[in-house]
């Protein structure tokens, strides 16, 4: 056995006896004598092989990148002038006086170190030499600590782990489900979770007080720019608390992780927006506060200018308008402005109107855009005023559906704010609250649940029926820096209630009662108040490692296209694997492998 | 939100006043006031409603059983002679100020009542309620506490725990995979992993070091006694570590477990017995040492004896003859003896003879036994001084094929233990090694692994391949009162080994490419030593609650024939569903529910 770990070791060590395991990083030989950095999870060790023991030299000749050896040496201090000090364990080095190939290794498909670029395929492919390398082991480090510290402010809180079944029914959460034939019951299939969200509503019916898991969860959605077939959640649910509890226990909660694992005060109280204040500042339900950019509401002052532009959106109950000021943009070129009005066109954007205040002093005289005809100079003026505009500012305008405006100018907001350096702080946690319960969608001519059907409303039943598009809902999602972290909601606890939303929602009584039957049932046995969140535990890992994806921070992830190029999954089955199972495929003729 | 818990609640809270939040367990009119037991998680207090007022009064009065509640109150010594030594606060009561009906319940199925037997079916129907029993609470929170305390003993010792895929590909372990259709890749289909056996030996070779993972593993097995097609491991793997380190540190583990969460204190050193001893002495490999009883070897003395039934076996090599001695067995009765017949007729046994010692003493003249004229005197005087026979004891005798007398006197040791009470000690651990590496399975005329085919030998690859039924493995198993509540092994780390083995189960180089390719390749690029183990955590907890059956231990477990009541789980799905993921039913006009 080990005496030490590679990277543990110091100058505290020196003159001691060790025996060490790990992998060949780098074999350098200067000056007849061989130098071997040796690698295991905590970091790297200089070895030296001397030529005076002839036997051990021959051996650490032969040693190659990545071979796994066993040492066995005696720690000195470094001569004078070879110290490294990008090395913890720079100041010392291990004379050999054993040396042991405990396995030889290929040429690896690729260099272990860091800093040299793969392509991604090629990584997952061979992912145990991509998880050699300091920067994913640093990563899988983090995760482990993040979801320790999580599991033990849990723990400490009275929080108890509970598991729920993988092998389960569909709930409809909005995306498809992955199902599996069952052999013992004809022609009928599990699904895998999308959430244990009805667990653990049932284990909150069960008096389990305060729940938690780190569950994994599956949707099989077509695969957006960074979504995992199957992905992990930290998914908690509480008795007896109000969202006002459940939002400051969490939020201390996040506050511990980023302080224990990578050393980050966050906010002693994080802000808290409502979805209103939030679309309408922001264009977004996930606000990235960093960025010192806001969309300023002028429909008022549009309403009357004889500029179809903007008047036709002012006045329509569903159109915005909005102005959106860059600090120091009056310099813009011609052609920057362009590239932001193609940039705002892939949110569905028909245009990108704009001032440049090259002189704020100077009224009218001192702004600049092809707009300043359409609209009397003092709305203009009252313009600059409500965007608090300097000299040296450009201005923006969006004007269209609201939709359209939120996601256009929203997402110039993000793209200028990161372009021109316009943010502030590091870290930028928000509750957003006061979400509708529904929204009302045109093609289907229904309501859609904002959340999920199981989201309890602020109001009473009777304002609900009243006017389903009005009510808000008791949701909260934690936002950091534009990315919502986590999300949760007061659940229903009455059958009225639970039927009441199901009936909005368009989910007829025998649906209702085919999909939902059993939690129908259970609150009519003295189910507590409760409610939870969950937060996804891929994507706060990605942002506390500064990863550019959830791919990073997990072991063994999906490609894009859901699937593992590791160990070739999916594959073919057998055909009396699915006789089995009573399925058949519909087009057994594309049976060549995949 | 609430001051206290319930049952936290004891004298030295006396004379303060008190929020509360739980369940009606009982109500009782008494004498004018009305008493209810409030429950919450940690267990119950008396509250006591005063008609004084009025108000409150009449609230308590319409409050039934499980209706959920909101107290505020103060708390008040019980009066003399009404204190309850059950109840841990049943020195106190709280006297009601106030009291809000939160939810309301209609009565139960069955009472919340630990002690009243309720058929298992509706048990899981109405999860929710079981739950709420104390002894169900109990069980839940020694899970969390077992989980929490090895987490915490993994993490302390440098392992990291590391999620593994649940979509992945189907690997080997002796049981039917549960595979889900793939809708992006035709015709192909993902396995729920039996165990993450393959990714872990990838993150010993990615230089993870020390992994663990709580996991879900999934076996489509027909469901035996107490099986569960999901059901959750503690999967455990190092580097650098051989059999007698691992088994070391793992020991020390469930030692702390045992000691920090049940206060049981286990052996300082664990037995060790190799396979052939425990199969010699117990007839089994995961013997259960609190059972005073052994089998003893008698063949060499049977060899010649004029009694076919015994000298048969004797003289088979894969025969075997033994003698099984009951203290104080001789004045078992006829029928008792007879029962016992039958009872090893379960497993094959031709027949059970013994001899009864009345007087050991006495020679020939003290033994009762109608086979005692099949073999001459010195022989039975050989088999009472082997089997150190007492006055007043009974042996029994098996002969037969070894696996049939293995199997029959091995299941009678057990229940004669049991029946007799001859049993010692509480806790018994006792690790079992040197298994073999393979079995000969005559009906296919091949080796089979016995544990799994990345098990390493330990032996060369040259005397593996001479005599593979001769082979030892580096397995151990881990057996605590007769289960096996874990195993593993040292692993194959070399390319070449790992293909001799596959050869030598008759897994030709295609399908060994195709279904192992990753592993042949991975094992190429310096792979280091590694072993490791999984602990069933389902049975381990399970023996650790003294509980009948892992579904009393897991929060939603699936019934006998694998279906979830609650949610009424697996269901029909689809046409649509299927015809995405490009399969369709084989017969589907048995449409009906299930």
């Amino acid at each position: 056995m080990r005496t030490h770990k590679c990277g543990e070791l110091n100058k505290h060590h020196s003159g001691q006896a060790v025996e060490l395991f790990g992998w060949v990083h780098r074999r350098r030989d200067h000056g007849g004598v061989i130098f071997i950095d040796l690698r295991d999870r905590t970091g790297l060790v200089q070895v030296v092989f001397d030529p005076d023991s002839p036997e051990t030299f021959a051996v650490a000749e032969s040693a190659r990148s990545e071979y796994v050896l066993s040492i066995k040496g005696l720690i000195r201090d470094r001569p004078a002038g070879t110290v490294n000090p990008n090395m913890h364990s720079g100041e010392i080095e291990v004379l050999a006086a054993r040396i042991e190939i405990l396995n030889e290794s290929e040429t690896p498909p690729f260099p272990v170190e860091s800093d040299i670029e793969v392509n991604e395929e090629l990584r997952l492919r061979y992912r145990y030499i991509d998880l050699r390398r300091t920067a994913m082991q640093e990563k899988m480090k983090i995760r482990r600590d993040v979801t320790r510290t999580l599991r033990n402010f849990l723990d400490d809180n009275e929080f108890f782990e509970i598991e729920t079944p993988y092998l389960t029914k569909a709930t409809p959460e909005g995306a498809r489900d992955y199902i599996v034939p069952s052999r013992t019951h004809e022609n009928a299939f599990f699904a895998l979770p999308q959430s244990p969200q009805l667990y653990k509503q049932m284990l909150m019916i069960a008096g389990m007080d305060r729940y938690y898991q780190v569950v994994r969860c599956f949707r099989d959605e077509d695969l957006r720019a960074d979504r995992q077939p199957e992905f992990t959640q930290l998914d908690i649910e509480t008795s007896f608390m109000d969202e006002n509890e459940i939002m400051t226990i969490m939020e201390e909660m996040i506050r511990q992780l980023f302080a224990k694992v990578i050393n980050v005060k966050l906010d002693a109280k994080f802000p808290r927006l409502t979805f209103q204040e939030s679309m309408s500042r922001f264009g977004v339900d996930r606000p990235d506060l960093r960025i010192l950019l806001e969309l300023v509401d002028i429909a008022e002052e549009m309403k009357a200018v004889d500029f179809k532009v903007f008047s036709g959106p002012a006045n329509d109950p569903d159109g915005r308008v909005v102005a959106l000021r860059l600090p120091r943009g009056s310099d813009l070129s011609r052609k920057d402005i362009d590239d932001l009005t193609k940039f705002v066109s892939i949110y569905g954007a028909k245009g990108l109107a704009y001032i440049k205040v090259n002189d704020r002093q100077a009224g009218m005289d001192g702004l600049q855009s092809p707009i300043l005809k359409f609209a009397p100079d003092a709305i203009w003026m009252k313009v600059l005023a409500k965007t608090n505009a300097q000299t040296g500012d450009l201005i923006f305008f969006g004007a269209d559906k609201a939709n359209v405006v939120n996601e256009a100018m929203g997402a110039l907001r993000v793209k200028l704010g990161h372009d021109f350096n316009l943010l502030e702080g590091e870290w930028k946690p928000v509750w957003v609250v006061d979400f509708p319960m529904f929204d009302w969608d045109e093609k289907s001519q229904r309501y859609n649940a904002i959340h999920h059907p199981f989201t309890a409303p602020s109001c009473s039943d009777e304002a609900l029926v009243a006017n389903p598009g009005a009510a808000l809902s008791r949701a909260y999602d934690l936002v950091l820096n534009g990315t919502e972290v986590g999300g949760g909601s007061i659940r229903i606890n009455r059958t009225a209630m639970q039927q009441t939303v199901f009936n909005i929602l368009g989910i007829g009584e025998e649906e209702a009662e085919e999909k939902f039957g059993f939690l129908l049932e259970a609150l009519k046995y003295g189910a507590p108040p409760h409610g939870g969140l969950a937060f996804g535990l891929d994507r706060l890992v990605m942002l506390m490692t500064g990863s550019a994806s959830i791919r990073d921070v997990i072991a063994f992830p999906k490609t894009q296209s859901a699937a593992c190029p590791l160990v070739n999954a999916p594959a073919l089955v057998t055909d009396e694997q699915l006789r089995e199972l009573g399925i058949r495929l519909i087009k057994p003729a594309g049976k060549e492998k995949v």
